[in-house]
């Protein structure tokens, strides 16, 4: 599944649904301290947005900036009505508390779809906003018309980010979901029953074909740097290649998922006023 | 598994906390309408509450009262720093926008946890205050020393009020958890995996001994009316009853553990005042 291609389809569409209705989407990124990772990933959605015609209004903060400083900020743009998301990097400095700022954020301009209350909606199937990337990897099978209404989904991962709310949207979409983790026993065993596995666990090619069973549609959420400076994902793409019958690549598949939809979810803030 | 009885224990206990702690929790109960079902639920919620030392305010409305007379109560209470907890009993007449109402109330008194806030917030693994089933269960597991961590819990059914709050708190207790529904294919040889299984369907003895494997933990939610006026789960206890190791009965099983745990929550939100 080529997740850079469709990523690319979606920003066109967006530039020109903002052109054709005369919208000036404004969002506010900040970032704070100096993680090289993060300036890559702030740079990137700068760029992303830039080319569709979101204004990014942008913060970089030193790491020594204080927790009131950053909240009077989001407050700030919570009341603006030029500013219709708000996107905070993470992670924070050690010496901010990140659920703290998370909570701060308005939900209607939770671009991430992190708030508590959003993830409560989802998880009540009345979403508003999502996390960026579950929502791009149900773009994604959607474009490839894979329908998880009645199939068996398994997810390896429970994070806050991806794990539990892919959960949420899959059960929403009519899925039977079965999220699995470090504590699973007979990890395999239960990805082996996937009809669409989706693994997101941190760890370099950790699941190789014997994981699947022929046919499956597997999505790939990791990204690892290897010694030799390759990226690869949380499974082994070159050993599931023949056996899965749909499969993401890293780079190129949800990676750049994540980065559409969060254009996505900006622009629809902005039609919603 | 004798709900009953772990429930009397838990309401002594509560009982023995409220007094010698000179607490005074106050809970707000608003019924609207003449549900003879919902009458008999607000009847034993208070009647377990006065036994704990827990006062009640109770309001019965017609179910001609307007959404904002209902709405201007409930901020009334929101604000009343000598009421602990509000409780609006579900459901509500056609007229009045459930969601509105749930959301309307304060999350620091919600001792039903139907607020998406604290929705969320047990999704994110920092709950608040849960919903009465689900925590129930998770305390009569406990108490029959069942700890979920590295176990396959599969649940049926989806609902905001049981399956899902509840597949949450599995994986929070580091559970492997599936969420099976009216749209899963090959349900009984889901089920049949489970070494804890949970059923919230709401159809009368749907699973017999045939949807799971020897020894396995049933709990059973479901409360049903037959014609002939007996109380039934959602399985049939009795095909069940020398396959599974554990199982709930219906009545006296998880039915008791609900109310003992809006008591509790209404004790706990007193406690943190």
């Amino acid at each position: 599944m080529d997740g850079k291609k469709l990523a690319q389809e979606i920003r066109t569409q967006l530039k020109d649904e903002v052109a054709q209705n005369g919208l000036v989407p404004r969002l506010a990124v900040i970032l704070v301290g100096d993680d090289p990772a993060s300036q890559v990933y702030v740079r990137n959605k700068q760029r992303a947005a830039e080319k569709i015609g979101i204004k990014t209004v942008d913060h970089h903060l030193p790491a020594t900036v204080g927790q009131e400083a950053l909240l009077d900020l989001i407050y700030q743009y919570n009341e603006d009505p030029n500013i219709h998301g708000i996107l905070v990097q993470l992670p924070l400095p050690d010496s901010i508390d990140e659920a703290k700022i998370t909570h701060a954020i308005s939900p209607q301009k939770d671009v991430d779809g992190f708030h508590p209350i959003n993830l409560g909606h989802l998880f009540m199937n009345k979403p508003y906003s999502l996390p960026c990337t579950p929502r791009g990897i149900m773009e994604l099978l959607a474009h490839y018309k894979i329908n998880p209404s009645g199939k068996d989904v398994v997810i390896v991962g429970r994070s806050n980010i991806v794990g539990r709310p892919m959960a949420a949207l899959m059960l929403n979409a009519d899925a039977t979901v079965t999220v699995t983790h470090s504590r699973t026993r007979n990890l395999a065993q239960k990805t082996r029953q996937a009809d669409i596995l989706i693994v997101a666990t941190g760890q370099a090619q950790m699941l190789d074909a014997s994981y699947i069973k022929e046919g499956a549609v597997v999505v790939d959420v990791g990204v690892n740097r290897l010694e030799d400076g390759s990226l690869v994902g949380d499974v082994d793409f070159e050993s599931m290649l023949g056996k899965a019958a749909y499969l993401t690549p890293v780079p190129g598949g949800v990676g750049p998922m994540t980065i559409a939809m969060l254009m996505k979810q900006t622009v629809e803030f902005a039609q919603r006023g």
